[in-house]
């Protein structure tokens, strides 16, 4: 057992008015942390290797038993504890149904001197994705497929969004993800010698027919703007996901987890 | 030109109330009517031969200029107009960001009889889905893949949630889905000689090493529970995606895309 947690009841505290504004993106950067709210979100942060400087509860709102290990455990890895008032937690929290735990931890940086590939390099390549949900959902389908790491170009969203730790369900915390521009990264894939497969609906490559194999990099579009013309001229490959229905049936995610699994049937075929 | 709008301003007007309680399950099944919020789902609907009732509009929240138009076409489909001031709309809209268009349509009911097949039938079955939002993705997925129909067995949420409404981007309006008991689709599959594949982590086959072509219906279980001990007991084949990393990065709706879009490559092959 360390020392005690701080009690802080006061909505005019200092401490809940930073974690307020750590919501905005430019705070969070500034102060390079980012916040990992409930349990099974900071579990999993924890199980990763992640180290929360701070770490704030209020057991009023707990919904199980298990907040207290968790507690501990955020302590053993040297988190300050604060214990919050009902009404001081509700300020902080960001979701509606909050559970009582939330979680202050550094921000990270990967570069691509970082990344380990493997023999057979699979990675994915996002263009600006605007919508932290749809990011998330992203990394988990990367995750899911067992791609090496996910490279972000041109960020509008931000990693540590708070939407995107929720959305990720964790995987913010064990998938590698590098962000950088458009045309480093195309520098870099094509000095690992990592073929580029562009999806969009401007061409007559179908995904399916297309050779997947390989050391290779999937690259999606915007959801708004799709494919840019910098990687509609510079992918190796355009490839195309048919498409019955309406126009707009499939979001970015959705066609991000189609061509993710049309690589994978290839390649442990 | 048909009779001018009735003006509401008053947050107690029966109307008003009425609106706000069609956000429950039990009040839009009495009264046998939905809701749509928005300029391009209210669009959607008139195209797809939905015909309002009644329809509310507050010029103060309009986004666009293309919103008489649109009231235009309601009433010449019979909707009774009603133009909002600014705070009416905001206590009746459900959007956070409402755009002053509402519109209260009859609810339907497709039947097995009503469902026309192709000559190659191609469903997709959906167990108790749980969240609005799964459900709106899986109909979209679903129309993406050219789907006949999708059968929701044993339904959680109801099909005119206005978060399924919204999620579907207006596939609600086209993709015929029909509701039933999982013995009553089984049976009617059956009569109809179509092939069952369920979706469940505990078989080793592989979804893209099993003939998925001819007339098929693809089954997946809700998002708690999975499939159910009877689809397990009664497809007449049990298929597996593979996954890397965490066990829960695929969710339902993720799982049917992937699933739905193998059964596509298999089937235009």
């Amino acid at each position: 057992m360390g020392p005690p947690a701080e009690k802080i009841t006061s909505l005019q505290n200092p401490r809940i008015k930073q974690l307020v504004r750590l919501r905005e993106r430019r705070e969070r950067d500034e102060a390079g942390v980012f916040l990992i709210e409930g349990y099974r979100e900071i579990r999993r942060a924890l199980e990763k290797g992640v180290s929360p400087k701070e770490f704030y509860f209020s057991p009023d709102w707990f919904l199980g038993e298990n907040e207290p290990a968790l507690i501990e455990q955020a302590r053993a890895v040297g988190a300050q504890l604060f214990e919050l008032s009902k009404d001081a937690f509700a300020k902080v929290a960001y979701r509606e149904r909050p559970d009582g735990l939330l979680a202050l931890a550094p921000q990270w940086k990967r570069s691509f001197d970082d990344l380990k590939l493997g023999a057979n390099p699979f990675l994915l390549v996002c263009e600006s994705i605007e919508k932290p949900g749809n990011l998330g959902t992203i990394l988990r389908s990367a995750d899911a497929a067992g791609c090496d790491a996910v490279i972000v170009c041109d960020p509008v969203t931000d990693l540590f969004n708070p939407n995107v730790v929720r959305a990720s369900t964790g995987v913010l915390f064990s998938v590698p993800v590098v962000v950088g521009d458009s045309a480093s990264v195309h520098a870099w894939l094509k000095a690992k010698g990592i073929r580029t497969a562009a999806t969009t609906p401007h061409t007559t490559n179908l995904y399916a027919q297309t050779d997947l194999r390989g050391p290779l990099a999937i690259i999606m579009g915007s959801e708004q703007y799709g494919l840019s013309e910098f990687w509609m001229k510079s992918a190796d490959v355009l490839v195309r996901i048919p498409m019955a229905g309406q126009a707009d049936s499939l979001n970015v995610a959705m066609a991000t987890i189609i061509t993710l699994f049309e690589a994978v049937r290839q390649r442990s075929g």
